[in-house]
């Protein structure tokens, strides 16, 4: 499959990003996360693990987009469609690309829009921020939502790399019989699943988690730890695997040898949940319609504060799967149905599938799953 | 070896928060980013992965933190040293967390220290933190580099626990000669490092970078291609693998046949750079210093910005080891050692250890190279 885009993809998201800022009177967009530098460039590196530089994108109100990044990212900058690349020695005690920022936003003049809502970060020391717009003496606002709006709508080809992602996944899942069996601790399991991933074709894994126990697990965020499996337990593994920078988010429960069976009960309403989520998932649906089409048959099912969320390039982005959100939903959507069940006191059996929102109904991204798969 | 931390340890971060917080008369430390709030709870997880909500710790002037968080955490957070744990239903698009966290600052009292210094971000959008400044009443300032201070200081157990991660990817570089060979996509190869090191024991593997090229590569930070490993190249793998928590950072290249005899010279100049960094890192230099020892032996050699950095908790923290850095070694910071010499132009070859300043010179915690290995 082919990795990165064309230019003009990227060409079309600057395009639609300055229709939306000319829309809301923004002169210049400006952003410094690796999905939003990424979502205009392709600029694809896991180097962001390093909190010691900051990198920006500046989007102006007409025309490319200008780079202002450490030096140390020149030469893979240089090989995206960016040809304004303006680089500094990072880090700097004494301005850490303060100075070059400024001149850059007051060359491309403001007011300037910074993505300000949900989900955001400063990606840079706020007493920087501070500097920079003393500097450029620009006026500052919220982005009004517009990375946010832009990112949630996914092109074919972003699809394509988020079920190619949940194709790895499936593979992987589809071979944890040969990594869990009663007595392996449960450590050892997730480092066996993350290899399988890798075998079986991610580039990385970012985000693994998972429990086991009699009747489940007490939250989906945990480590492992090193406590063996049971015969009786039910096993949850939920990845986030990447492949060419997209996301897929979904888990699978296994039964190690005969699990009360309470557990397939759960396991089975959990399925027809996930099921309800999925017709209810139409193109104008709000995500609070689909939240409840699923709340209803798993009592509430709110372990972890919502039924579902959007998916991309992040583990979760954009809209919420909740009683609150109305979020209209759009072809091109790509979300996580996530729905659980507590089967005793603090302990919980978690589904989650992956789909995207067509014209017409959803179209299911992971390998659906029938079963409480036996090992 | 034994995970986490003794209760006393994360108390004794408090009471050193709590000393330099009545120093700067700051009332109230609030953080939110993982490893700050790692650092003073032990609260370990993946889920940080998912930007969707914000997570808050709030340390006091005196007594124990508060944690304020999402529900999804009350579990795992539960089983920390932490009592009061403060949860809402996130996320939530009408009040995320702003009305909980404003009212236990309220309570607690001001002025109200946030980290703002070079390396740290804001996790919460922009927008609420104005709504937490306006609802809570209280001064807002910098967090006087506490946070950074603090962290940059190793104790005994984390130095040991980078060790342990050092030791993993040691194991792992070992193998190389496994899974690198003429015609293997460099592609492949990182996906199996990264097995490799699931294998010799890494939680996870955050970070993989490097490159292969007759001269050596391009830049550290690019993510592997397609292309295929050719007799000549050098090949280089740069890991940031994970031991409950820590990172290790550091690098190996390999001779792919038979490479030109410059990257021989090369390599064992760096080696000869690196060497001259650990004997300057003694306690009471500057960063500069080390820089200076081994910039001589590079002309520069700052393809990175830097010849090396502090570790830790990220894959990169701390001081940086630049011409501009003044910080003064102290015993118990982990550091790199991280000299490049560019054999052609735009062709680097970069070598990295990691040490611990100790009260008498530097200790190694990877097992140092000594040559370019042949494969």
């Amino acid at each position: 499959m082919q990795r990165g885009f064309d230019v003009s993809e990227y060409r079309a998201r600057v395009v639609a990003a300055q229709t939306g800022m000319a829309r809301a009177g923004v002169g210049a967009l400006l952003v410094m996360t690796e999905p939003e530098v990424r979502y205009f460039t392709g600029f694809l590196t896991r180097f962001w693990e390093s909190p010691s530089r900051p990198w920006f994108l500046v989007v102006p109100a007409a025309g490319d987009p200008v780079a202002v990044i450490p030096s140390i990212g020149a030469a893979l900058m240089g090989q995206s469609w960016i040809s304004d690349i303006r680089t500094w020695s990072a880090p700097d005690p004494d301005d850490d690309g303060v100075s070059l920022l400024a001149d850059t936003l007051r060359e491309i003049g403001g007011p300037v829009g910074v993505p300000s809502g949900p989900e955001t970060v400063l990606r840079m020391p706020l007493t920087d921020f501070e500097r920079v717009k003393a500097q450029s003496g620009l006026t500052f606002c919220s982005d009004h939502g517009i990375m946010a709006d832009l990112r949630a709508m996914k092109s074919e080809t972003e699809i394509a790399k988020i079920r190619h992602a949940c194709g790895i996944a499936g593979r992987a899942f589809d071979r944890v019989g040969d990594i869990a069996q009663p007595g392996v601790p449960l450590s050892r399991v997730f480092r066996n699943f993350q290899r399988l991933l890798l075998e079986e074709g991610a580039d990385w894994v970012p985000y693994l988690a998972g429990g086991a126990g009699p009747y489940g697990y007490a939250d989906v965020i945990s480590p492992a730890t090193d406590a063996p499996l049971q015969s009786g337990d039910v096993l949850m593994l939920d990845t986030g695997a990447v492949w060419d920078g997209y996301f897929c988010d979904y888990d699978r429960n296994f039964a190690i040898g005969s699990v009360d069976p309470v557990c397939d009960a759960a396991h089975r309403r959990v399925l027809e949940a996930t099921q309800a989520g999925l017709e209810a998932a139409r193109a104008g649906a709000l995500a609070c319609d689909v939240f409840a089409a699923m709340a209803g048959m798993v009592e509430g099912g709110e372990t972890a504060g919502r039924l579902g969320h959007g998916l991309g390039m992040q583990l979760t982005e954009g809209l919420s799967l909740t009683a609150k959100d109305r979020t209209v939903l759009c072809p091109g959507m790509v979300i996580t149905l996530e729905p659980g069940i507590e089967v005793r006191p603090g302990q919980w059996i978690v589904h989650e599938e992956n789909i995207v929102i067509r014209e017409k109904g959803a179209e299911k991204l992971s390998p659906w799953t029938t079963d409480l798969v036996r090992i």
